[in-house]
């Protein structure tokens, strides 16, 4: 199954929501992870301008949103459902970390449908609704604060996600950088020596140990072709300022 | 040093942000996290109720905010700054996720303070301000719709930057190297332009783009203390040499 696939089996369940404004601002959350189903139950206003407002770009999301009328019926047909809570209250199931929870929920997308359950802004789930899921995931945070908003926790989510299936990919490559040669940077080095001797900044004495130093800075930086014909063209310029 | 040591070294810089309310929301973001220090550089409304409304128990945050005028005035001091972009559309710079962003950034408050920046809502930060920092840093995204709000993605990299310490500290700085500090390297930066437009090899009509590759190359090398001061004294000594 392609990711866009295993992406496509996730509900994303918002419980009893009362600021629509929220609704708008987890739409646009899903949608910059590639998230699209997101189901609402009894929430307290929908459709609502504000939602609609804050889902900017994400309001395809909002149209083919579910709502109904009870978890049963937005959790129907899932495999596996996650509850999401601030601070674990009771230790009624196993509760993992939002990392941990992600990578097991779009391993069971292979198996079928799954779902991750936010509850109200002010309460979080219920223990009621926190029974109908066969985990807990929460959101590692400072322990003087743990207010995240909803959308907030829905970002942290969706972003994670994300990350199961860029974990490959998590170093963006160089984009085809053109790394220079061997030989071009060992006649970077003498020409800068060279200056370096014309404008006696080098110690004829202990040549060597500042060429090292520089050396050492440049490789760190790993020259590209054209870094190296502009490093010379300054060098160069220098020369004939002087002549 | 602790965790919490380590996450008060670090600076969440905001650029030019529009829209107050989205400096609140990233200050309770900061800190569900346990990050305090938010620096604004020029704010078009603050302070303002929008921000106070969407900060909920988070004005601690907003009222010991610095505000400032320019961006190195924000990055005074720092250690590293990393750049937050959307999708990087310059090769300027080394790119990496978030992820290692937030474990090369802890890691460094070992050595002192370091600074996450992040532009505006509409158009993110100027190639400019991207010079200014060492690393650009991008959240993996949906390639269709990338447009995560502004406390969004403060919220992601809080949660990256306590996921580090949640996690195993795998991010270990090498003690020995003396790095030299944001200021410091902006004054490096001066003297080289200056010296370049002496000898006439800075290209007046077009001076900022040789500036920035030049910028990126110095940024991948990450220069130490002694390497601003042997750098500069080669400067001068072109300087002397000359007159």
């Amino acid at each position: 199954m392609s990711n866009e696939a295993a992406l496509s089996r996730i509900r994303i369940v918002l419980s009893h929501t009362s600021h629509p404004g929220n609704i708008g601002a987890a739409a646009r959350a899903m949608k910059t992870m590639g998230l699209s189903r997101l189901h609402l139950v009894n929430p307290r206003y929908f459709p609502h301008p504000d939602a609609l407002a804050l889902a900017t770009g994400a309001a395809d999301i909002l149209e083919s949103a579910m709502v109904s009328e009870s978890l049963d019926a937005a959790l129907a047909g899932t495999v596996m459902a996650v509850a999401v809570t601030a601070r674990p209250r009771n230790l009624s199931h196993e509760v993992v970390s939002c990392r941990q929870a992600c990578k097991r929920l779009m391993g069971e997308t292979a198996r079928g449908e799954v779902a991750l359950v936010f509850g109200t802004e002010r309460a979080g789930l219920t223990v009621a609704e926190v029974g109908k899921c066969g985990l807990i995931a929460t959101i590692p945070t400072d322990e003087a604060y743990a207010s995240l908003n909803l959308a907030q926790a829905v970002q942290v989510f969706a972003y994670e996600l994300r990350m199961t299936i860029a974990a490959p990919r998590d170093a963006v490559p160089d984009a085809a950088v053109n790394l220079a040669a061997h030989d071009d940077i060992e006649r970077f080095y003498e020409h800068l020596e060279q200056v370096l001797y014309e404008t006696e900044f080098l110690n004829p004495a202990q040549p060597n140990r500042l060429m090292q130093r520089l050396r050492r800075l440049f490789a760190r930086a790993r020259l590209e072709k054209d870094e190296v014909s502009i490093l010379r063209g300054i060098l160069s310029a220098m020369q004939d300022k002087r002549q």
